[in-house]
C-alpha cells in the first residue's frame, strides 16, 4: 500500500467530475481510486475507464460497478412500500441513488485502504448531505473531501477554464448558451435543474425532456397494464415476471411512450433554500399509483393511515439523506412488515400523461362485497349498529355542547 | 305550533327521500319540514317543492335553500387550504358538503320548533355519520330518524314497491337493468358507487361519467390558465375575479372539457368496510395542484411539513364527519395561520386528463434567485457552511457506530 | 357435545359475575363454560372452582388458569418498551390485562366448542369495548353476550335482590354505606371507580388505596435499587435475574413499601365520557422511570423522538381495545426493532412516593464522555462545525425575514 | 454614531462573559453594548453595570433590564399550555429564555446601531444554536461572534489564565477543586452540567443542589393548594391573583420547600451528543401537573390526544432555538386556540418530593357525572349503544380475519 493518502471519488466521467480529479491531485498529495456506478442512468460507464486511465489512474484503482439490481431491489422498492413523495409530489429519484453510491464508496474505500472519499455534489445541494451522512454513518472516521466547498472555481467560465488548462475535453454542450442543465439520472429518474429553471415563473422547454414524449406527442390510442405484486413490491407486467430492476427498466420504457412521469416543481432543500427542479419519472410515477391500487384492497384500513401519517416523516428522511441513519431503518420495519398480504393485481391505464388505476384483484383482498352491496347481504352486516356506533361518537360533541348551554353560552 | 313532533327532512325531491318522506307519515305521528339545498348539483331543486306540496307538506313547511355560495366558501375553500386528500386520492367531495346539510337542518329545525330530523342516507355508509355527528353536535338533544336502518325496505324490489303502492313517480332510470349507481353530486363533485362497480376487479365504463369528457375526447390543444391565489383561496381565472362557488364552477367546466378529475378507487369507510367508488372531480383536482404550486413558493419548508404532517389527520376527520368537532376547527386554526402570505400566481395546463404546473410568481415568495443559483451568487450563501451542517447532523450517527466498533460488533 | 349452546364467562368469582352465572342459564338455553384467570390480582382464583361447581357448572367446564408470566411477559413488557402512558398519566393497567383474557375466553371456547363469550363489564366503561374486540379480532363468527347492556339489573340495588333471590352469598363490603368502588387489579395495578370518586372535586380517601401505604407512613429511609436491563426488559433486581412476572411482582412490593404510583386523574373513555378513576401502579410506575433512564444512554435520538411520537397513539390503541389490530402490531414491530441495544443498568432512588433515576451505565451506551466534555476535547467534536450548522438551520428564516423587509413589511 | 462596528454581549457580569468582554475588545475593533437581563436568575443584575463600567464601557451603552414579567407572560406561560416536556422528563428552563434574551439583544441592536452580536455559550451546547437562530429570524444580516467557536481557550485552565492577565476578578468558586458546574437559572428552573455529571453513572451529590431542600429534608406534612386557571394560565394561588412572573416565583418557593422539581437525566442536544444534566425546576413541575389537571376535565377528548401528539414537536422546536420559526408560531396558534375554556380550579397535595392533583372543578367542566355514573342515569347514556360502537369498530378485524381462514391461512 502506497503511504500516500488515498481517496475514492465518485466519478462519472462527465466534465466536473473529471476537473475534480484533475484538481484532487493539485491540491491534495493523495492516489486517487475512482468508482464508476451504472445506476441505470442510460449512459454507457465504461468510457470512464479510459479517462481515468488517461487521468494516470492505476488500473487497480478504477471501480466500475453494475448496481442496477440491488438499487432496485434494495432502495427504489422498500421506498415505494411506503407510497413515498416529497411535499406532495416528489418522487425522490435522485435521493434514493445517493446511499448506495455512498456505500459503495465506504466499501471501495474499505477493499483499497483508502481514508477519504469525495464527491462532485455542490455545497448548496442535498446531494452533499446524503453523500456525506452515508460515509459518516458507515465509517465515521472517513475523511471527506468536497471540491465544490473547498475551491474557488465558484463559476462556469473558472470551471471550463480549469478544464481546458487542464486538456480535460469539453463537450460541446457545455460552451455557448450558457452552463446546461444540471442533470441526474438513474433508474427511476433524470432530473433538471439551474438554467433558466432558475426562476420558478419561467416554463420549461419542451426541448429540456428526455425519457417522455410530450403528452401531445403519445399515442392517441390508450394502453393497458397487468401488474403483479407480491408482498408490496411489483414482481410482473402483463404475465411476464422480472428481476425489479428490469421491470422498472420496462415501465419507463411503457411511461415514457404515453407522456407520462413528468413534473416541475420547487422543493424546499434540507440546507435552507427552495429549489426549482423538473423530473421525468415515468416507470416510478405508474408504480406509485399502481401500489397504492393493490394496497387499496390488500390492506387494513388503520394501518393504511398509519402508513400515510408517517410517509411525509420517512420521506423527509430520504430526502434529507438519513438512509442510513436508525430512524430510517426502524419505519422500514414498520413498513416492510405491513406488506406481508399486498399481493395481487393492479390493471392500470396509461394514456397521453396519465396513469389510472381501473381494476384490482387479490386472493388477499379485504373488500367484502357481500357486506359493501347496496341490496341484501343475507345479515352480514345489521344496519342497526350504526346507530349506536354514531351515538357514542357524538357522545363528547353533545356533553360539550349540553355543557354549553347549561353556562348559557 | 301543532302538537305533533315535527321532523325536519333532507329532500332531494328524488325517490328515495320521497318515499321516506311517505314512510315517515305512514310510521311516525309527525309533520314533516323539507328541505332541499342547491348545492350545485346541476339539478333544479324548485321541483322539489311541488312534489312536497303534492305530498301535502305545508308552503310554510318546505325550505329549498341556494347554499353554494357558502358551501365553496366556508367548506371547500378551508378544506383546500389544507391541501387535503383522502388516503392518498380522494378530494373528499361527498364528505366535505355533508356538515352544511346538517347545519341547515337544525337552523330550520330550530326555526319550525322541528324536535326530530331526518335523512336518506343508508346504514352501510359514512353520509348517515357525517350527517348525523353534525346534527348531535350542534343541537344535542335532538332525535335521529335514519329510515334506512330502520325500516325493511332493504332491496331495491321493495323500494320500489313501496313507490308504486304510495304512487311516487318512478322515474325509468330507476327501473330494469338493476339499480341505477348511488350518486351524490355537489359543485366540487359527482360520485358513483353501486351496481358493477362493487367489484373492485370490473372496469368502470364509460358511459357512467358525467360531468367529465374522457381523456380521449378532450381537446387536441392543452389549454393554461393563470390562477390567482389570496390567503391561500382561489380569487381570480385568467385575470377574472369572482366569488369563491363561480370559480369553482368555471374550473369545472374547463376541467371537464379536458377531461380532468375522473377517480375510481376502493376506499376505507369509518363504519369499518372498504367500498370501491369512481369520481369526477374537475375542479377540485386543478385546485389542489394550483394550491401546492403556490404555498411552493410561498410558504416555509417546516410549515409546510408540519400541514403535510397533519393533513392525512384532518382529511380523516372531515371523512369521518367531524367536521364540527373541537379538534377540526383546533386544526383548522393552524392551517389557516399557515395561509397568510399563501398568495400569487399559477399557472397551470389543461390537457387530456392531466393538469400541470408550469409557473408560479408571487410577491410573497421565498423563493430567492440569488442564494439557489449555480451561479456565483456573491456571497449570498456560504458553501463552507455546508460541512459543519453536514458534520453535526451526521454525529450520532458516527459516535453510534464508533461505539459500535469499540464494542467489536 | 351438548347441543345447547355454549358461553365462556369471564368468571372472577365475585358478586357480579355470578350474577351473570345465574342470570345466563335464566335467560339464555345455555351451557356456561367459566374461566378464571390469575393475572395477579392478589386474589386465591380456587375459590371460583366451588362457587362455579355450586352453580352446577360441569366441572370440565371450569378453567382456572395461572396467566401471569404469559401477562407480563407478552403483554405488560412489551407495552412498556414504548414507555406507554395514555393522557400522559395512566399507565393502562387495566387495559392492557384484557386483550390475554379475550385470547384465553377464545382459546377455551375453541376448545370446548362454545359459540358465545360473556364478560362482566358495564355499557358505559372502556372494558367491553376491550374484550370484545378481541374476541370478534381472534374469532369473528363469536356471539358476545354483555348482561349489563342487556339486562335491567341497572342499579346497586336491583343487583343485589336479584343475587339475595338466587341465594348467592354477598359479601358485606356490598352491604350499607352504598356501593363498594369499582375495583379491578392485576400484577400491574389495582384500579378505582365510582363512589364519592364520581365528582372530580372529591379527594379519595386514604383508606381506600390498597397496595401502597401512603407516601407519609412511607419508610424514613430511601432505597435504591439496581435494575438491569435487556433489549429494552427488566430482567434483574439487584443483581437477581428473575421471570418478568416476578420482577414486577417484586418491584410492586418494594414499591408499595415506599408509597409510589398512586395515581388520580380524569380520563377520556373510548365510549365519549370523561371519568374519574384512581390507580395503584407501584412496580410499573418505577419500571416507566427506569426503561426511560437506560434508554437515554443507548437509543440514538431521533429513534428515540420517533417512538415519542408515535407512543400516544400506541397508548390510545391500547387505552381502546386494539391490541389485537394490525396497526398495533405493526407499532410494535417498530418499538421492538428500536430495543435491539436498550440493555444496561439504571440505579433508582425509592423514597415516599417518588422515584428518581440517579445513575446509567451500559456497554450500549451513546454517551460520548469526550465529546460532551467540557474540556478539551483532542479534537472528538470541532466547535467551528457549528456556525455553519446554524447557518443553515436558520437560512429559511432569513430568507423569509429578507423577503419581509423587502417586501417593506 | 462611532464609525465602529457596534457588538451588543448578552453579559451576565460572571467570569466567562468578561473574559468575552476583554477578548471582544483585544481581538475586534468594536465598540460593545452589554446587555444583562433579570429573568429570575436570583442573582442581583445591577452589579453587572459596574463591572461592565470598568471594563470602559459607556454608561449609555449598558443595559440591564428586567424582564422577568414579559419571560413568563409571553414565554413561559405559552410553553406550558401545551403540557410540554422534553424526551418525557426535561421542562427546557433553559431553552425558553433563551428567545427572549436574543430577541432583546437584537432590540438592543437596533436602538443603539449595532451591527453585531455576541455570546457566551460554547460551541458543543444548544445555547449558541438557540440565540443564533433567534438573531437570525429576527435580524437576517446580523454578524454573530461566538467566541467559543473562534479563541483557543478551550480549557478551564486557558480561560482562568487569560483572565488573571486580564485583571479579571476571579471568585474563589472558580479556583480549586476543577471546574465548577455549569449552571443556568431563570424563574423557571436552575441547570447543572459538567463536572463529574459528566460520567451519567456518577450520582449527583447533594450539596449540588440550590433551590430545593433534598425531599428527605422536606417537612413531615404535606401542603395543599388551590391553583386557578384561566384560558390555559395560571391566574392565583390559594385565591391570591398575582401576575404570572410572581405566581411562578410563589410556586418556587412552595415547590423547593418540598424537595418537588428535581431531575438527573441524559438529554440529546441538537448538536448530535448526548449530555447529562441536572435541574431543579419547583415551580414548573407543580404548574404541569396541575396545567394537565384542569384540561382533564375541560378538554374534549381528541383535542387532548391532538395536543398529546403534537407536544413533542414543539418540545423538540424550543428545545433546538426555533421559537421564533414560523412552524412553532403555527402550533402555538392551535395550542391557544384549545385553551379558550382550560379555566377552573385544581388542588394539589406537595410532599416530599411528589406533587399530586387530589381535585379539580370548573363551570366550564366536560366531566358529566350523570352519564359517568355506576347507577341509573336516568336514560342519560344507552348502554345498548356500545353494541353497535363495538361492532363497527370490530368489523375490519371481523372481514381480515373472516378472509384469512377462507383461504385457509
Amino acid at each position: 500500500m502506497s503511504d500516500k493518502m488515498k481517496v475514492v471519488l465518485a466519478y462519472s466521467g462527465g466534465l466536473d467530475t473529471s476537473v475534480i480529479l484533475k484538481w484532487l491531485g493539485d491540491n491534495y498529495d493523495c492516489e486517487v481510486v475512482t468508482f464508476t456506478a451504472d445506476l441505470g442512468q442510460g449512459e454507457e460507464v465504461e468510457p470512464a475507464r479510459a479517462k481515468a486511465l488517461a487521468f494516470g489512474i492505476k488500473p487497480e484503482n478504477i471501480f466500475i460497478d453494475d448496481l442496477r439490481e440491488e438499487f432496485v431491489r434494495d432502495f427504489v422498492f422498500p421506498m415505494f412500500r411506503a407510497n413515498t413523495i416529497y411535499e406532495g409530489e416528489y418522487l425522490l429519484g435522485t435521493s434514493i441513488a445517493r446511499p448506495l453510491i455512498a456505500k459503495r464508496q465506504i466499501e471501495i474505500a474499505n477493499l483499497t485502504g483508502a481514508t477519504a472519499v469525495s464527491h462532485g455534489a455542490t455545497g448548496k445541494g442535498n446531494d452533499q448531505v446524503r453523500f456525506e451522512l452515508g460515509y459518516y454513518a458507515l465509517r465515521p472516521d472517513i475523511k471527506v473531501i468536497a471540491p465544490w466547498r473547498e475551491w474557488d472555481l465558484n463559476s462556469r467560465e473558472k470551471l471550463l477554464k480549469y478544464a481546458e488548462d487542464a486538456g480535460i475535453a469539453i463537450e460541446s454542450k457545455h460552451r455557448g448558451g450558457g452552463a446546461p442543465y444540471s442533470m441526474d439520472a438513474n433508474l427511476l429518474h433524470i432530473s433538471f435543474e439551474g438554467r433558466h429553471l432558475e426562476d420558478p415563473k419561467n416554463e420549461a422547454e419542451e426541448d429540456m425532456w428526455r425519457w417522455s414524449v410530450s403528452p401531445e406527442n403519445a399515442p392517441d390510442m390508450p394502453e393497458f397494464l397487468d401488474l403483479e405484486f407480491q408482498a408490496g413490491d411489483l414482481i410482473g407486467i402483463n404475465g411476464v415476471h422480472m428481476k425489479p430492476h428490469e421491470l422498472l427498466a420496462r415501465l419507463n420504457e411503457l411511461g415514457g411512450k404515453h407522456g407520462i412521469g413528468r413534473l416541475d416543481l420547487v422543493e424546499n432543500r434540507f440546507v435552507g433554500m427552495k429549489s426549482r427542479g423538473c423530473y421525468e419519472t415515468p416507470g416510478g410515477t405508474i408504480l406509485l399509483k399502481a401500489h397504492r391500487g393493490i394496497e387499496s384492497i390488500t390492506l387494513d384500513r388503520e394501518t393504511a393511515h398509519l402508513k400515510d401519517d408517517l410517509m411525509p416523516r420517512y420521506a423527509s428522511l430520504i430526502y434529507n439523506g438519513f438512509w442510513w441513519s436508525p430512524e430510517r431503518k426502524a419505519l422500514q420495519t414498520l413498513i416492510d412488515y405491513t406488506q406481508t398480504n399486498v399481493s395481487g393485481f393492479v390493471r392500470v391505464k396509461l394514456y397521453k400523461g396519465s396513469v389510472s388505476v381501473v381494476a384490482r384483484d387479490s386472493v388477499h383482498t379485504l373488500f367484502d362485497q357481500n357486506i359493501a352491496s347496496f341490496d341484501e347481504d343475507g345479515g352480514a352486516y345489521n344496519q342497526a349498529d350504526a346507530a349506536g356506533f354514531i351515538k357514542l361518537n357524538a357522545l363528547r360533541m353533545r356533553i360539550a355542547e349540553n355543557a354549553r348551554i347549561k353556562r348559557g353560552g
